[in-house]
């Protein structure tokens, strides 16, 4: 599926982070790529999307199998010094929201 | 807030529509306007949020204040001769996932 999350049946916990960037990287590039790495190594982590355009405007979607997934990632020491780098230089704001995926559904074309 | 939407307290619902694009416009963007302007337009719509990269790959997330909305926008006649093209033409895949959004956090830097 690409850059589709291939995601379990639902019910199951969805991360939307929505931001604006700051001008210029401030080890921004760096500790992106990092927090997707150590993301992706939490437990009930299922997945996750990610798109940025040219004006610095990203969604973030990850996927997890319970909201104490969520919160255990939230609170890693790690992370939470991204997420303070974050406030201070990374972004002009964001959006966070933790939403409990009901239904879904998948396409994908025959090649 | 830019390009992040502003929903009214929670709870309320999410759309979170991740799609790659095939090769070409074939009238997409021109689609693509329209229905934003036509979900923005219906019962129940609380906002969207919208990014494509360079590479085709876009999340686009459209809120909404009840499951009956999110229904009245998938059956929408507009909307369904959309949803026919994107699968005949413009995209080689994609994922809807429909949300209840539990709490949600709004970071602005100050100026």
């Amino acid at each position: 599926m690409g850059n589709i999350a291939r995601t379990p049946n639902p019910p199951y916990y969805a991360v939307i982070f929505t931001s604006e960037r700051t001008e210029g990287d401030n080890g921004y590039g760096e500790m992106a790529k990092e927090m997707v790495q150590l993301a992706s190594e939490q437990p009930g982590f299922l997945g996750a999307e990610s798109v940025r355009d040219q004006n610095g405007v990203g969604i973030t979607v990850s996927y997890w199998d319970s909201l104490e997934a969520i919160k255990n990632w939230k609170e890693h020491a790690r992370h939470q010094l991204a997420q303070e780098k974050g406030k201070k230089e990374w972004y002009k704001r964001f959006s966070t929201r933790i939403c409990k995926v009901e239904h879904d559904y998948f396409f994908e074309r025959e090649s």
